[in-house]
């Protein structure tokens, strides 16, 4: 069911098998799975992740590629509530690992007048992932108007429908430049955005020159444009650069603070798994982006699969197991 | 575009970047990942693959959990379409490798009247899947009429919709009889049909006995129901069996055939591949349930996604890279 504020009381003393900490893609596959296998399973989520901006998920299979993310959470997540599994909207604080081997949860629950809860589970699945971080100009409303739509955040996902355009690349470190050099297998009219955010040495400027993509090292003042459809930029200086669609290449934030205090395997800002998602800790497993490998919808279904499927076998194995208890009326021809 | 014997021969001579056997979820998937990398690429399939008999896929993000495979394969394969793919109905007999390191993919297209020709690739993805084996009755679509409703051929897809019924398990080998030992976290009430097909073993019936599981060796003679809910069996002796579900647990085909001739690495009849789906041939992929893992449509969806990023990876890095080819008006603000 869906927790509140006012009902979350109910679900305090209960041990669920699994706490899922993010309620995306990764998650919500995760969570279907689990309660399919008769798992009791939590779904906490702060909202707004990666995904709810998606204004068209575009290559996942069995989705009109006009499909919003948020669609696919909602149905997600309606799913979900449908097999009886719990969800609540609130923002993970920390987890602490307690002496009989299971988790402690610490949830804040509300905007204002917040609630700190706590919520017990013998497995946690990490599936909080990433968010893009995007140009920050004075007026933010102006950089959401066409993020999502034909200002990107993912080659992978949108390569396709910058396809020979203008394209301004917009970066916040001198690697991130690089992207350049992947980017130009879709299209080569490539104009490179520093946002005054770094410096760019002598070998960059001649490799860009080399690929005659342009430079551009001011600040950007707004984007311009209308009804989500970017059509440039204005810089600082007043000057303005045409464009057709744009790439954000400036790192993301990780929604991984929670998960600091326990012992586990990193590489950069993501987590270590094995084949089935699970973490260096026998207990927690990590899915989605927040895990090394490729940042893709279908890639953090499967890995939702692979986590609950790993937990499933495990519970199941440690549990009693089950017997036709009843006296049987023994069918004809059957041999017992 | 959908290819067929009147139009193929404009094919004949294409290179392709990349043939795809197989045109279920994984097929699929892969085949929108690799149009949207702006690969050439052609699917060919046979039909009526695994997914395309599931009347409800049930725990697949995204998809109302009543959709029927067949409809996610029409919204993917339409969608491919849209994206420039080409489409073949078609068996795939053989695979060559050539001397200049293509593929020749010999494939023959018709029923009556058969047409051989050969297609060229530079990577080849098997995604040809399996198909279930069913009890062989003398009327099959007395089977066919159950099989994919109420009659399973997957605990992980369907365990959800048996639990706590009374449940036939049909098996083909002794073996396959422990199957429902798993099957007995989702239901109790089993009964275990051989339909004559396997010896069993004191210590399996001994186990069996313990757990009160009736074992039934007499051939079935045929599935009682109406409207595609199977009720019960009745055996060849013409007693009755009264149940509310069934697992098959028979074991698959595997349509592996084609690439028999080719040095992989197989395990038992699963290819064995790496974390991209590589199989132990550089140019040759491996996707679903064909390879090593667990047959899902999530794993199968995302196993696509994986193959045709790392194919796109080593195309674009074997091309020489584009650049921005005219002369650039440099903009203000721009230091090349």
């Amino acid at each position: 069911m869906k927790l509140s504020r006012k009902n979350l009381d109910q679900r305090l003393n209960h041990l669920y098998d699994v706490i899922i900490v993010g309620g995306g893609m990764g998650g919500l596959s995760a969570a279907i799975y689990l309660q399919r296998y008769r798992l009791s399973c939590l779904v906490i989520e702060k909202g707004k992740g990666r995904s709810f901006w998606m204004q068209d998920v575009r290559n996942f299979l069995g989705q009109d590629p006009h499909t919003p993310g948020r669609d696919v959470l909602n149905q997600g997540q309606d799913h979900f509530l449908s097999l009886g599994g719990d969800h609540l909207r609130g923002f993970v604080e920390s987890v602490e690992e307690t002496e009989d081997d299971t988790f402690a949860v610490n949830v804040k629950v509300g905007k204002q007048d917040v609630t700190g809860v706590t919520f017990r589970s013998k497995y946690l699945i990490a599936a909080s992932g990433v968010i893009d971080n995007l140009p920050q100009l004075d007026d933010m409303q102006n950089v959401f108007d066409y993020a999502g739509y034909n200002l990107h955040v993912c080659m992978i996902c949108d390569g396709w429908e910058m396809a020979d355009l203008k394209c301004g690349l917009f970066v916040n470190t001198e690697n991130a430049i690089n992207t350049a050099f992947v980017l130009n297998w879709f299209t080569p009219y490539i104009t490179v955005f520093t946002h005054g955010l770094c410096e760019v040495g002598a070998e960059m400027r001649g490799k860009l020159k080399e690929y005659g993509f342009p430079l551009v090292e001011t600040p950007i003042a707004r984007f311009l444009g209308e009804k989500h459809t970017m059509t440039g930029v204005e810089l600082a200086d007043g000057s303005q650069i045409e464009l057709e669609t744009g790439l954000v290449s400036m790192g993301s934030q990780y929604h991984n603070g929670y998960l600091k205090g326990l012992d586990l395997t990193w590489k950069g800002e993501n987590l270590v798994t094995d084949s089935m998602c699970r973490t260096s800790h026998d207990r927690i497993f990590a899915v989605g982006d927040l895990k090394e490998g490729i940042n893709q919808v279908s890639i953090a279904v499967a890995d939702g699969t692979l986590a609950a499927t790993a937990i499933w076998r495990e519970i199941r194995r440690a549990s009693p197991p089950r017997r036709w208890q009843e006296n049987i009326v023994e069918p004809i021809g059957a041999v017992l």
